[in-house]
C-alpha cells in the first residue's frame, strides 16, 4: 500500500474532497464490467483540469505510484480494473462540452463527457455523433478513445479512430501534447494521435479531445431479414451493400431471438421462423432509395437468400427492429455467459463461425451458444450461455478450454483476438494469437518512450 | 563513398543487374519532384520480394549504410531526395497487384503499384479507389502511404490513411511486420500500422499493402460558381454541406482562372468575370440529389454569395470543369512559382488567407500570388508567380523571407506546415511552427525504437 504522506501529498493536488479512500469508493471505481477481478485501489483521485492531471502523473513518476484511468468503467476487458493498489484516476468531474464549431463540423469535449451526452448535444445541434454501442448511456469519451470503441455503425462510419480530429494528452512522462490540432490534413510526421487511440491509458491520459461530427442521417430504415441459414448472410450483405450505402448489417440467430422474444416486451418481426437474421440499416433518404431496398429484399428470396423480412415503416418501427439485436447483451446477461468479442475479414465469416460452432458443439454439445454481432464488420460476439444445473466454477473451467480453441481458430484466420473491447487483463495472456512476439516487443518499447517508469495502467495490454 | 566491396555485398542480395551505379542512374533516382537538391547517391537497388529488401536494411545496419526509399519520385518535400552518399531502394520491380477481395472491397498491393494503375484496376472490377490528387499517374501507392497523401476528394473519403487496411513492412532493424492483417475491428493494442503511414519511409519501409476500395460513384456531377470574394466561399460551402454529400469541394481565383485560359485548350465555364471560383461535385444519384443541388444554387445567387455558375450535364462538361482546377499546378509551374502547401481548420481559412495575402502584397506588390486548394478541408496551395524580370535567385530569396512569415501566421492560427505534402528536407528546419519541441523529441525517440541506427531515410522530417 501507499504510505500516508505520499496520499497527503496527493490530495494537495486536487480540489477538497477529490481524493477518496472510503471502502465503498475503493470498491466501486476498481472494477469495470468484468466483474471477475476483486478491485483493491489505494485511492480514488478526481482531478478537474489538465493541470491536475499533470501534477498527479508527476507525483506518480515521483513515488512511483501506479495510475489506473478510469472512465464509466463498462469496459469489458478490465483495463480500467484495480487490483494492485493503484491510484485511480477518474475523469468524472471533466465532463464538460467545452466548444461547438458548425463550420468544422467538430466539439470540443473533457474526456468524462458521456458518449450519449455527447449524441444528444450533436443532435440537439443538428448533427451527429455516429459512434454507438450498447453502454453508450454509462461510457465517455475517454474510454472510447482508450478502447477505440466500434459498435452497430462501423460499416458506415468506422470505428472512434475516425473521429478523433485531435488530442491533448498528459504522457507517463507528465508532458503535454497538443496532438494534430484538429486539422483534416496535416502531413508533419508521425500522428502520434493514433497511438493514444486503441492505447487502454497505457501511454498516458487523454485530457481534452476534439470529436468530429456528421450531417444527421436522413429517414433511418431498418429492415430485419429471415434466413434459412448462415451461409445465406453473406450474399445478402453483398447485394444490400452493391446497392445501398449501409449505415448498419448486423445479425443473431433463432437462439438470440427467442430469448428476446421470451422477455415479452418486444414485438416479433414476423411470423415465420428462420435460424438466422440479419437486420440492416440505410437512410431512405428519397423515394427511389426505398424502392431499391425493396428491388433487392425480392431479388434475395428469389435468390433463396431470404425466407421472410420486415422493412421499417416508421421511427417506431425502427426503433422495434432494433431492440431486437441492442436488447440481446442485457438478454442473455441472466444466463451467466461466457462472451467472446472476435473478428476476421469480412470474407472468412462463414468458414470461421463454422469452425467454432463444430469444436464447441463437438466438446459441448448441451452448451447453448447464442451468436451476434456486427457482420458488416467481420466482428462476432460468441456467447456460451452456462446451463442451468451446471455450477458457475466447473462452466468457467470449462470455457476456459473453449478460450484456447477459439483463439487458436483467430490466429489460424487471421483475425483478431478482441475486435472492439480491448485486451486489458482479460486477453493480455492470448495477446500472442494476434500480434507476433516481434511486434509486442516494439509495442513496449514504445510504452516505454512514453511511460519510461511503467506508472501508465500497468499490467494492461502487456507485462513490461 | 560506400566502399566499393560494401557495394558489391549489395549486389549479392538482388538479382542480377538490379544494382545500379551509373551517373544516369544517380542523377535520375536521386531526386523528386522539388529539383532544388543535387543528387548524390552511392548506388540504387532494385528488390523484388520481401526478403530481398529485408536483406539491404540488415546489410544497411551492418555497414552502416543510410537508405532513402525510392517511389514515383513526384514528392515535393524531398522526402525521396538522396544527396549523401545514400543508397537508394527503388520499388519499381515491386510493382504487382497481389489479390483482390470483391467481399472485403480490399486489394492486396505491393508498393510499386502507381496510383492511377489501382484506381484502374478498381474501375475495371466495378470498385472505386477514391484517393487521387495530380501526380498519380506517376507516383506510388508506397510513396502515397509514407506521405499520407490526400489530394481532391479528401472531404467524402478522407486522405490516404482511411484506406490502408493491412500493411507489411520491414523495420529499420530489419525485422517483418504484419500489421493489422486486413481487419476492420480490431482493438488489441497500439495501432503500429498508423505509424509507418506518413512517416516518409523513416521507421521502416512498406512492402505490401492492403488497400480498402469503395464502391463506384453514381453520376458524378460539378458545378463551379463564381463568387465576389473570397469571404463568400465558405457560406457557400457551409450551404452545399448541409445539403449534399459532396466528394469534393476546391477553390481557386481569377489569376488561376486566367492561367488556365490562356492554354487555349480548355473552355471557360462561363462568361462573368468574378474574384473568386468553387468548384464543387457530388453524385447526382437520383433527381432529387439534382433537383436540391439547384435550389442550393439559387439560395447562393439570392444571398449574394454566387454571381454565376454552371453545373456538369455530361461526363465530357464534367470532365472539362475539373481541368479548370486540375490543370492549375502544371500550367503555372512555366512561371516557376515558390509553393507553399499549407493547413488550418476550415473555419479559419478565410482570416488566415487573408492575413498571408496581405502580408505578401505588402512587401512585395509585384508579386502575382495564385491561390488553389482543397478548401474543404482547409488545405490551401499558395502559390507565388517569378515576375518575368526577377532573376531566379533574387525571387527565391525572397520567397525565403515569405517562407517565414508565412509560417509565422500558421503557427499563430494553430494550422500546419504541411498539409499533405510532407516535410521531407523542404520544411525539416520549419517543423516547430506546427509540432511542440517535446513532441519532436517523442517522435524521435519513436524512431529510435525502430531504427537504432539511423540508417531509414536520415535527416529528413527531423536531424537527429
Amino acid at each position: 500500500m501507499i504510505d500516508v504522506a505520499v496520499i497527503e501529498a496527493l490530495k494537495t493536488l486536487v480540489e477538497p474532497g477529490k481524493v477518496l479512500t472510503d471502502a465503498a469508493s475503493l470498491e466501486a471505481y476498481g472494477k469495470d464490467w468484468t466483474r471477475q477481478y476483486t478491485p483493491a485501489p489505494s485511492a480514488i483521485v478526481f482531478p478537474k483540469t489538465t493541470e491536475q492531471v499533470q501534477a498527479i502523473v508527476l507525483w506518480a513518476n515521483e513515488h512511483r505510484v501506479a495510475l489506473v484511468p478510469s472512465g464509466g468503467r463498462t469496459g469489458l476487458s478490465g483495463a480500467a480494473v484495480a487490483m494492485n493498489g493503484e491510484v485511480v484516476v477518474s475523469f468524472d468531474y471533466m465532463n464538460q462540452i467545452l466548444e461547438l464549431n458548425v463550420t468544422d463540423r467538430t466539439v470540443r469535449c473533457q474526456p468524462g463527457v458521456v458518449t450519449k451526452q455527447l449524441q444528444n448535444f450533436a443532435e440537439e445541434n443538428g448533427l451527429y455523433y455516429p459512434v454507438d454501442f450498447a453502454s453508450s448511456g454509462s461510457s465517455q469519451i475517454g474510454g472510447n478513445i482508450g478502447t477505440n470503441a466500434g459498435g452497430i455503425k462501423v460499416i458506415r462510419y468506422g470505428m472512434t479512430r475516425n473521429w478523433v480530429s485531435g488530442l491533448k494528452v498528459v504522457t507517463g512522462k507528465g508532458d503535454i501534447l497538443e496532438l494534430n490540432k484538429d486539422l483534416i490534413k496535416n502531413a508533419t510526421g508521425y500522428d502520434l494521435r493514433q497511438l493514444f487511440i486503441g492505447a487502454e491509458g497505457t501511454l498516458g491520459f487523454v485530457v481534452e479531445a476534439t470529436m468530429r461530427l456528421d450531417r444527421a442521417p436522413k429517414n433511418l430504415t431498418c429492415m430485419v431479414l429471415g434466413t434459412p441459414d448462415f451461409d445465406a448472410i453473406m450474399p445478402v450483405l453483398h447485394a444490400f451493400h452493391g446497392k445501398l450505402d449501409l449505415t448498419a448489417f448486423e445479425f443473431f440467430s433463432d437462439k438470440g431471438l427467442a430469448r428476446i422474444m421470451a422477455r415479452g416486451d418486444v414485438p416479433e418481426p414476423f411470423a415465420t421462423k428462420t435460424p438466422f437474421y440479419a437486420l440492416l440499416e440505410f437512410e431512405a433518404s428519397n423515394d427511389e432509395i426505398a424502392n431499391e431496398a425493396l428491388a433487392t429484399f425480392e431479388h434475395c428470396v428469389e435468390q433463396g437468400w431470404v425466407i421472410d423480412g420486415v422493412m421499417s415503416q416508421s421511427q417506431q418501427q425502427l426503433q422495434n427492429l432494433w431492440k431486437l439485436r441492442e436488447y440481446l447483451s442485457e438478454t442473455i446477461s441472466h444466463w451467466t455467459p461466457y462472451k467472446n468479442d472476435i473478428s476476421v475479414t469480412v470474407s472468412k465469416v462463414p468458414a470461421f463461425l463454422n469452425e467454432i460452432d463444430a469444436i464447441v458443439s463437438e466438446h459441448y454439445p448441451d452448451f447453448e451458444v447464442v451468436w451476434y454481432g456486427h457482420i458488416g464488420d467481420g466482428n462476432l460476439h460468441l456467447n456460451i450461455l452456462k446451463p442451468e444445473d451446471l455450477p458457475k466454477e466447473e462452466f468457467f473451467a470449462k470455457c476456459a478450454t473453449v478460450n484456447k480453441w477459439v483463439f487458436e481458430i483467430v490466429e489460424k484466420y487471421n483475425g483478431s483476438i478482441s475486435a472492439e473491447h480491448g485486451v486489458g487483463l482479460v486477453k493480455r495472456d492470448y495477446l500472442e494469437y494476434s500480434r507476433s512476439p516481434v511486434e509486442i516487443d516494439y509495442m513496449k518499447a514504445v510504452k516505454a518512450v512514453f511511460d519510461p517508469n511503467g506508472i501508465m495502467n500497468p499490467g494492461k495490454i502487456f507485462t513490461v
